[in-house]
């Protein structure tokens, strides 16, 4: 038998709710805004509604839809007002979201790192043993 | 001016649809699929129904929905054989499985770079300049 440090994961050992992964927010865990959120995070003094619609190739609706949803959490902040006589959206993230966001990536390089790990040790064992059990026909 | 290193980003100079994010497939970015997914990668000869159930803490009817769809997009065999005459269902993650996934793995860690990179910016600012302008009462 090989090595336990070799040895693929034990099926009966594993913890209940292992890969549930409470710590992704599904506020934040939604495709569209991490891109929200990323953007504003890479602008910190805050985007125009045009400006994020853009960098995250978003309608409007979709774009609406998704701000709500972040301001309502507490991530986000919404401003309306003027430049240059015409009114403007200007959307920034509050310090809460700042640190909600950095919990939520700090959270998802683990998930990473676990997997990326598994894959690896997938790959060596396929390496040393030959190719994984053929898929039957 | 701060030199080009340390300037704020310019909303002028970004590139549309720079934050859509289009490499991060909707089938594997749900977090509950992230979950199966990886218990798969840990498990690399599979695991049974229940066996999934609890690792990723999901009721039948749940688990039942993400492995369909997961099967539909030929990340995973399902196999339906008996164990000591008792039905049984395993899961497997399919070569394709693996690839995708690994993919997406990458392109998520591109995504968290670059935001650990924006929000280590924003606090080397704020320490640099004092706190950032204050939300408006």
């Amino acid at each position: 038998m090989a090595s336990k440090k070799t040895k693929p994961a034990d099926p009966a050992a594993h913890i209940p709710g292992e890969f549930a992964y409470k710590g992704l927010d599904r506020v934040l865990h939604e495709k569209a805004r991490l891109g929200i959120l990323t953007s504003l995070v890479t602008w910190p003094k805050g985007l125009v509604f045009g400006e994020l619609k853009s960098l995250c190739a978003l309608t409007d609706g979709n774009l609406n839809r998704h701000l709500k949803t972040l301001q309502e959490a507490g991530m986000i902040e919404i401003k309306k007002g003027y430049q240059d006589n015409h009114p403007q959206t200007l959307v920034r993230m509050t310090a809460q979201g700042r640190s909600k966001f950095s919990e939520y990536l700090e959270e998802l390089e683990r998930v990473i790192e676990r997997a990326a790990a598994a894959q690896a040790a997938i790959e060596a064992t396929a390496a040393a043993r030959g190719t994984l059990r053929p898929r039957p026909a």
